[in-house]
């Protein structure tokens, strides 16, 4: 059970941008410089997120990305399910209706027992992302990160903005 | 993000283990059989919960696998992690030191504030299942599952035991 290394890109991209000045952007080319990434599978990544309406893609010649909402309203869980999908990852194949030990269909109108206990560890999962918000992880930040961040994004050319 | 379907396969082996009369043993061969599962694949998963101190094997004419300990203290975490261990499925690969906004190793000394809020996520999804016992899926099945289980069991020839 492994979420991808693009789970960590988007976390990391996400605050970035929580990290500039309100109304700037940073373009997919500036991202994938700061943190070293391979630019188009990160504008796929990205382009998730604007889907999610965690960021907004503005277009142009100073187009870029920047949150859609401000810090406080954005999720962790709304940036991992943007990319990685909000299903549990225990998948119930019902094999308890299967074999000779196949219980009969009208034993199984509800949810497999097993199934529902995973689906609940799941839900906890779900809700500790969901109570963590883009403003909680810069409020940990230390309070130099946001004008070296500003700094860094700033002194790499905007190249192939978007 | 996704689990193996041998987690579902082993959760209800398990369970299935757990409504045997005490002692008794069901062999590889007989809970394939009981749900229809790969015999030899099946196996593997069972030697992992052998491993994990969850089931114990037996061998001989009439050997099989029995719980190891009383169902009551034999947890669904145990038996996922078991088969798909207990790593978290966010992997932090420290991309905060890589690219031009790299921080400096003396900054990073502490996981990654996004990496622990991820592995907190995980910790609360490990708990969920850690406050679950087989005793307690046990308890919300129909009175009449064991009865109906250890019937089946014991039509299915045990051969290819182990």
């Amino acid at each position: 059970m492994k979420l991808p290394s693009s789970t960590e890109w988007v976390l990391h991209c996400a605050t970035t941008l929580a990290q500039l000045e309100p109304g700037a952007t940073a373009s997919t080319a500036q991202l994938a410089e700061y943190f070293d990434l391979p630019a188009p599978y990160l504008a796929k990544q990205l382009k998730y997120l604007v889907r999610a309406g965690v960021l907004t893609a503005t277009t142009g010649p100073r187009g870029g990305f920047r949150l859609a909402r401000p810090a406080a309203e954005i999720t962790l869980l709304q940036i991992v399910e943007a990319v990685d999908g909000a299903s549990s990852p225990y998948e119930c194949r019902e094999i308890r209706q299967q074999g000779r030990g196949a219980l009969p269909p009208e034993d199984c109108r509800n949810t497999c027992l097993l199934a529902a206990r995973m689906n609940e560890a799941h839900e906890a999962w779900r809700g500790t992302l969901a109570a963590q918000t883009l403003a909680g992880v810069l409020a940990d930040l230390p309070p130099s990160a946001p004008d070296h961040t500003r700094r860094v994004i700033a002194a790499i050319t905007p190249a192939r903005r978007g």
